[in-house]
């Protein structure tokens, strides 16, 4: 597996994102100390699973697609690394909500 | 994202409010002080999610809509802020109820 | 809202009640101290909500309606103030019966 | 209320119904003590809920009716009283078995 | 109640079994303390409820019968007394299972 | 029924199995002690219940038979004593796989 | 069994993998010592069950296949092993994603 490029495909209910990068400065141009550990919260949805499955077993397609600016929890998710990049899963129906312009 | 006017679609049966401005005097004139932490349990409706998935998975529309003036549970709800502002995410069920004129 | 006649619409299958007044002599005409702290188990429904969701999401009204005089449990059920009168809000499933003449 | 004959009909699956009297002899004559605390586990149904709901919310009759003699569990229902007699509520589940002749 | 048969029909899934009478000898002939506390698992079945409720409410019959002969869980089950006799009370989905010939 | 040849018909899910005889021997010769409290995981079902019920109360039947080999779950299952032979029941879906040539 | 080529069928939604080979070098070509724990969540799918039942009793066919590359749960799983090989068997739901090239 190692040379190919790895994509991953979550599975089920699973949404594979990817935090916005942190701030280094404040709005007002203060420069933010690296180590500072104010957790981000936006995030990129990178890649979804089938959905969860209904009563009856059939999947029901995540209301999320990637692209899209999501609102993350403050807790939950499992941190996963690909080709040393650092990705979350959450589950569908833990992310908030969508950011839209 | 900063630039942009933020918009949040909360997910699923999540419902976003404002609370209403607290109360500066009791209706006999009397000024409250400031720091009176009386929590203000009525609130506005600022957007809604799609709706609780049924057994099917379909989604089932919130029984509020923006604008809806509601009363609050004493407890739960989750605080989040946007553009500086300060909003609350409570689940449709745990709304008690709508104020009607 | 201040000004208007609040009228709270309960939301799902909460019921909206008054509990009777408090008996203030006994049946045989002796009088109650207004301290008892006798539990007041009768009331009136004000106000009943769209009822339940059943599993395809669709409302199951209540069983119970304004006017009805019930009968409601030992325990539970939230107390509310509006407009400086005291009510209770329970769950439809959670109140004992109905009194009928 | 207090002047009219009060009757209580139960909700959902609640079954309203009366113990026999305590037994004051034993078959082969003994009288028993006024105070023993021996349970009487059997009763007569007075009244029946409109019974359970089933998923999709529509009422399920009980399977014991008024009149029927039923034979009750060894813990469980809740006590009230009506016009200065005792009864019992129970859920239509919990009680064991009715009797025939 | 006192002068007539007493039948009892158990409700629901309950099935209604009296116990096999204890061995008093071994295989080989050696006979058995009378105290001996070996629990008999095996039974015969007395009368049995209408069955349990489905999701829709419906009754599902039990799938054993007046006369069969079973084999009871080591632990479970509720002794209640008939006219002097002992029998016990049974989930159908608690009895392990029948006996054939 | 101590004459006749005891045959146990399982309720619902339970799966009736008899694990292999234990190795007295390794592969390579070595004589096992007989003391040795290896578990075997590996047995014969012997006899299957009707299947468990799904949500209308009908039975769906077991994806083991009679005379499949199959790998026990290290803990869970049930000991009992038929004719001085041991058995095992299992549920049905405790059982994690079958053995195929 | 002993001497046939022992192939087992997983039951239910239970899935057979073989985790990768563990890394003996870093990418940057250093040796990576044999006692490093870390642990292999890279793995192969062997055989999978009929799938999970939904709630009329039907399988609902797995969504991964053998053959599949997929990313095993940090914690979870069963260890056994066939013919001296070791493998595991992880739920379907449990297993995070599959690798696509």
């Amino acid at each position: 597996m190692s040379g190919a490029i790895k994509k991953l495909i979550p599975l089920f209910d699973r949404v594979l994102v990817q935090r916005f990068a942190k701030e280094t400065t404040t709005k007002s141009g203060i420069v933010l100390p690296e180590s500072s550990n104010v957790k981000v919260l936006d995030a990129t949805v990178i890649a979804v699973g089938q959905g969860a499955r209904n009563q009856n077993g059939d999947f029901v397609p995540c209301s999320v697609k990637p692209g899209d600016k999501v609102l993350l929890p403050e807790y939950g998710g499992s941190k996963i690394e690909i080709e040393n990049k650092e990705y979350f899963l959450f589950r569908e129906s833990d992310i908030i909500g969508k950011w839209s312009k």
